[in-house]
């Protein structure tokens, strides 16, 4: 099984601010939500080889061979390095526009894009960079849920359907319980 | 200013499972979740008040009094409370049934509504007690994620644009930097 969701374009997902005493989990969720919700890579700065591994691990069980996982000291670099190349910039900031009043825009826009996701205090420089700030809603809540909401509506819903390449290990949706299949290779 | 959404019945959310030395984060995140996505309340088990403190902070700043913050050392006990005055228990697990499968009767049932997001591993009695296992996708991402694509489903989008009573803090959407206006009580 593959995905069966239009791609006309690449969408990577770089989590800036990392704290690896601190935002281990939350990271590690960032990613795991690039990945199920149908980004087509993850990006972590400062590097953190834990937080790397434990999302590789979900790739090994749960599929998606062709998802990339990567690392970057310098994610200022990394975000004019996509610009160079003609990629675009979502950075998703509580101080943004509505997503519900720029998705359309943004889903219509050719460039491959790179969304960026900060942790509490995001310089200035990323803000001035992204050709689109993102707002999922202007509360405080979590990169992880403002990442989620905004590839949901990017894929318009259709992410929540995508099974993965490779996976050993696959649910079968049940009213009670858990039912799994588990594929050897 | 207040919410337009139309609400025929409260939801709570009750996570379980956890683990104050590691979850701290992850938990605080699925309160700021339930809040900026529109449900009533926030119960957390085990209890911890650092959690509880995190989440009031922003009530305070950001707005919404009536939001109701709770804690229970016996969640089951909740849980059955919650049935036996009448309410419907929806447990968001990824071994469930797909949410769009299933949203609509959510959202027409007029019951009130306890939303249960679990950790790693949810004792099967969680499974049993729920009249709804509802499943955000199929794979493995994060308790913070799962809970606001379900409330976003749940109010079909309109909880992104909530206001909350007494805020001290707004958000003036921008397209590049942030704008804030602070009012004095």
């Amino acid at each position: 099984m593959c995905s069966t969701m239009e791609k006309p374009y690449k969408v990577f997902v770089l989590r800036i601010g990392h704290r690896p005493e601190r935002d281990k989990r939350i990271t590690t969720h960032v990613g795991l939500v690039a990945r199920a919700f149908g980004a087509d890579g993850f990006v972590l700065a400062p590097p953190d080889e834990n937080v790397v591994n434990s999302v590789k691990k979900v790739l090994e069980a749960w599929g998606g061979k062709d998802f990339y996982v990567g690392v970057t000291s310098s994610p200022r670099s990394y975000v004019k390095n996509w610009k160079k190349q003609g990629g675009a910039i979502v950075h998703l900031t509580m101080y943004g526009v509505g997503v519900d009043d720029i998705i359309d825009e943004i889903r219509r826009d050719p460039r491959d894009k790179l969304v960026v996701v900060g942790a509490e205090k995001v310089p200035k420089f990323y803000f001035e960079a992204a050709d689109y700030n993102v707002a999922i809603g202007h509360q405080p809540h979590s990169e992880v849920s403002a990442l989620a909401v905004f590839l949901d509506r990017l894929y318009e819903g259709k992410e929540l359907n995508l099974s993965f390449n490779n996976a050993k290990i696959v649910v079968e949706p049940s009213l009670r319980g858990k039912k799994v299949v588990t594929r050897k290779e």
